[in-house]
C-alpha cells in the first residue's frame, strides 16, 4: 500500500560526525514526497505550476533510529495516515537494506499557489492519497 | 532565560515556492544549537573533538506558523524543556521582527564520540542546560 | 578597497572527508556577494525585488588552497576585477586567521528580473562596484 | 567515451530567482563524479574508506549557459581532459533534453586519506580515467 522510492546518499550529505546531517534526512523525506507525485502520474512541478496547488509542511515529527551514511541506498516508504479536508498527514519510513533508520509524520496543508491560502484538497489528489491510506 | 541568536536568511535558502525550504529551517535550529554552546563558553567544535561528547538528534517536532523569506533576520530563542540523565529536549522559537515563524522541540542524546554510545550528560553541560531550563 | 565579511562555518558544512564540502565554499562566496550589497546600502533582496536587477553567475573560477573546517570563522574579501557594460567580475579571497583557503573569480551578468534578459549595469551599482575595483 | 549519469532536480534546489542555485550545480557535478566511480566497479565510498584514496578539488572552472529548473532531469556527461601523475582534470557537460545548461572543468588531486598528502594516482584508477580521456 505504501509507495517506495530509493535515494542515493551522497558524499556531501554527511556532517562532522560522519553520519548524514539530520536536516538532510528531512530533505530526503521531501524528495520522497516529490517522487510520490512524479511516479504516480502527477509530476510535482506540474501540480504546483499548472494545477496550482501547493503542499507546505505545517507540522513535522521525526524519529532517528540508526545512522545513515554516504553510499547508502535509502529506501523510503510513503503512506498517508490522515486525510482531512484541507490537510493530509504523510508517514515516511526510511531504511537501509531493511535496517530502520528514520521515520516521520509530516502534515501538509493544501494551498492555492496564487493566494497561498488553504483550500480543500481536490478530488484527483484525494483519490491519489486515499490509495495509500493506512491505519495508524 | 532563553538564549537568543540571530541568523541571516540567504538567497539560496528559498525553494520553488519562494519561501524558505522547510528542511533548511531545521538546519537553522541546529545552527542555533551550535551558537548556544559557542556563545556560552563551550565552542561546539571543542565539545565534540576535545571534550569528546556528541549530541545527535533522536526526536524532532516542528511547527511552521508563517513563512520565512530571503533577507529576513531570523531570531531564534533556545531553551531547555527536559533534562534527563542521558538526553535533553531543547525548545526553539523562531521569529522575524516579533512575528512567530516556526517552533521546534528537539531531543538530543548525549554520546561518547569515540564509541557513539549514550552516556550521562557531564556536569558541566548539565549546569549549562539547567540555566536555560523552562517549564514546558 | 576590498569589502570584508566573515562567515561562521557550521557542523553540517563538512563532508565525509571532514573538511568543508567544496560546493559549499561556492555558496559562501555567494553569501559574501549578498553581504557586499546588504552592508553598503543596497539590501540584496531589495535590489532584486524592488530595483528589479538580478546578477546570475555566468562564469566561475575557483582555487582551493587549504582546508576549511567546521568552527572556522571564514573571512572573505570581495573586490571587483572587471567592470563591463552588462557584466562584472568579482574576486573573492577567503582566509581563516590569515591563512589563505580559497579564492574565486565569479562573473555575473546584470539582468532585468522581469525579462531575465541582460541589461546595462545601472549607474548606482556601477558606482558601488567601481569603489571596489582593483587591478589584476 | 564520456560516462553519462542523470540526476533529478528537486523542489529545494532552486533559489529566490526560481532557477537552480548555482553552487547546487557544482554539487551536481560532484554527484556525477561519485556516479562515475560507483557505476564502473569502484563504489566511491570504498575508494575513500577501503582503498584509502581521496580526490579533493583543487581548481574549478564553470560556465553557466542556460537555467536549470526544478523537475528537470539533468544529464551530465563526464570525461577526462588531463591525466597527470598526481592529479586529473575532469570535464562535465550538463544538459536538459539536449539543451546545454552548464559545463565545468574540475581538477582533483589524488591524496592518501590517512595523511591528506598528494600521491601518484594508482594504476587501477589511471586505467579507469584513461578510458574516458578525450582531447580537450
Amino acid at each position: 500500500m505504501a509507495f517506495r522510492t530509493t535515494l542515493r546518499v551522497r558524499f556531501g550529505d554527511e556532517d562532522h560526525a560522519r553520519i548524514v546531517y539530520f536536516p538532510r534526512i528531512i530533505h530526503f523525506f521531501h524528495c520522497a514526497f516529490e517522487d510520490f507525485f512524479d511516479h504516480q502520474g502527477h509530476p510535482y512541478r506540474r501540480v504546483l505550476d499548472e494545477d496550482g496547488f501547493g503542499w507546505p509542511a505545517v507540522h513535522v515529527e521525526t524519529d532517528f533510529h540508526s545512522p545513515i551514511r554516504f553510499g547508502d541506498d535509502l529506501d523510503i516508504d510513503v503512506s498517508v495516515a490522515e486525510l482531512g479536508t484541507k490537510s493530509a498527514t504523510f508517514v515516511y519510513e526510511a531504511s537501509v537494506g531493511g535496517r530502520r533508520t528514520a521515520s516521520a509524520r509530516i502534515t501538509v496543508a493544501c494551498i492555492d499557489m496564487k493566494t497561498f491560502r488553504g483550500v480543500a484538497i481536490p478530488d484527483v489528489f484525494r483519490e491519489l492519497f486515499s490509495r495509500h491510506l493506512v491505519e495508524g
